[in-house]
């Protein structure tokens, strides 16, 4: 059963301003949960049917607070979903601590101005596969824990450490003080394929319709660019998605390794 | 003005029935009109403000049957957008023919199964920018004039041709008949990355869920995979959207392309 209170609460979490003041978000679908739980995220509340309970085992270590039973018509009125799955979760809002030096060796993703949530939960979980461990957010991005976002990263949102910052400053100094190869796509920046790489570094990924902001481009050194088809003329398309460009490049940064390592 | 039965008649046209029995579809927005009448699309009837109509000069040879002037207030009342915009367009569904030799010399999308309006128009959007020409899409594939298809292609819809067609079919007169290469992603596939590619083909794109139908498989004679990082260990992200694992493959093929350009 789940009480008016109890309803309005959940729905409540669906407002960034709630969420960040309670601490707490929402993620929905058996898969999503347990993968949740699995990776060591604390749940304040499970809400599901008996019919799940009865059919789910929890993975060792899960921690729960409060399992609540509920009817499929309860979990529609708290569902962000249009078919609500049987088991919606609360989870607390992990909260890593932020250490320019855990960024030393190896590849992230720094987002400038991303403003769709399904693009933030795709680009997360194509970070995922890539091996990718830490993305920093520009503060005026959207939310990490937007519904929408959290569900389209398919559980990804679990093993990626995003974090909030001041952009001008991380790669003020990422770059200055750490050394770090600051990646960045511009119009006029390098083929992709054909330019030397790294191994380690910050790729930063501007919003499609304006760009990465000017103020971060002096701390960029590395311009690069995603050639159209065919080489030599002018692309019909006027540009790709942002997380379709981020994939790409993700996957060429990794294939070098992967030549380096076959070539080794 | 625009009247009930004219406000009736466009809303039908958000059902794929309707769109098929009148061969019509809408599109909204000042660049993708535009676009659309740009390459030659007709329009049956353009909706828009008159301060759009003041603003905008329509492309030489833009084919337009009906120009209305209407309010916001109107175009509310008929846009699929939560945000409307000043101009929205009924145009003629186009009817390019299939001929299974157009596709020689040529790289080539087929898609099995997707069942997402926005990762198809996404797809459309990448092919636009590598300079893929053609798509074929399994009957049971969402619907190319969906509005979420016609909105995310970004216009790229205008430029890209996608048929509807029967995969088994089409895959056995174009592998065996017409010697095509035909790639499919499989989990047990070559490593994209240091497996040889083709400058020409056919590549088969599976849907999420379900992957590449069984009964294509006699057809598909190269079997590639997109890798995960780190190299020899198993992915914990248990897949990639579709719509981003077909961006990467487009882009491996027309890197090599690159390359030998470069290099020759």
């Amino acid at each position: 059963m789940l009480s008016k209170n109890k309803i309005k609460f959940i729905n409540s979490l669906k407002k960034k301003k709630h969420r960040t003041e309670q601490g707490l978000f929402i993620a929905e679908g058996s898969k999503l949960v347990r993968e949740l739980l699995h990776n060591g995220l604390n749940a304040l509340m499970l809400c599901a049917t008996t019919h799940w309970y009865n059919n789910h085992t929890f993975p060792p270590g899960a921690k729960v607070s409060d399992r609540l039973e509920v009817t499929e018509k309860e979990l529609q009125k708290i569902s962000t979903l249009k078919t609500p799955p049987e088991v919606l979760g609360v989870f607390y809002i992990p909260a890593p601590t932020f250490h320019i030096e855990d960024f030393s060796g190896k590849l992230s993703l720094v987002l400038d101005r991303i403003s769709d949530p399904g693009n933030l939960g795709t680009i997360i979980r194509l970070a995922d596969w890539f091996g990718i461990e830490h993305m920093i957010c520009s503060h005026d991005s959207v939310d990490l824990y937007n519904p929408k976002t959290v569900q389209s990263t398919m559980g990804s949102i679990a093993r990626v450490r995003v974090f909030y910052r001041e952009l001008t400053e991380v790669l003020k100094t990422g770059n200055q003080q750490m050394g770090f190869n600051v990646f960045g796509t511009f119009l006029e920046g390098n083929n992709l394929y054909t330019t030397e790489l790294a191994r380690e570094g910050l790729i930063v990924m501007g919003s499609e319709s304006h760009g990465i902001s000017p103020e971060l481009h002096p701390f960029i050194n590395r311009h690069i660019y995603i050639p159209s088809y065919p080489a030599g003329q002018a692309a019909t398309a006027e540009s790709l998605n942002v997380s379709m460009a981020t994939g790409i490049i993700c996957s060429e940064f990794r294939r070098r390794e992967w030549v380096d390592t076959v070539d080794g």
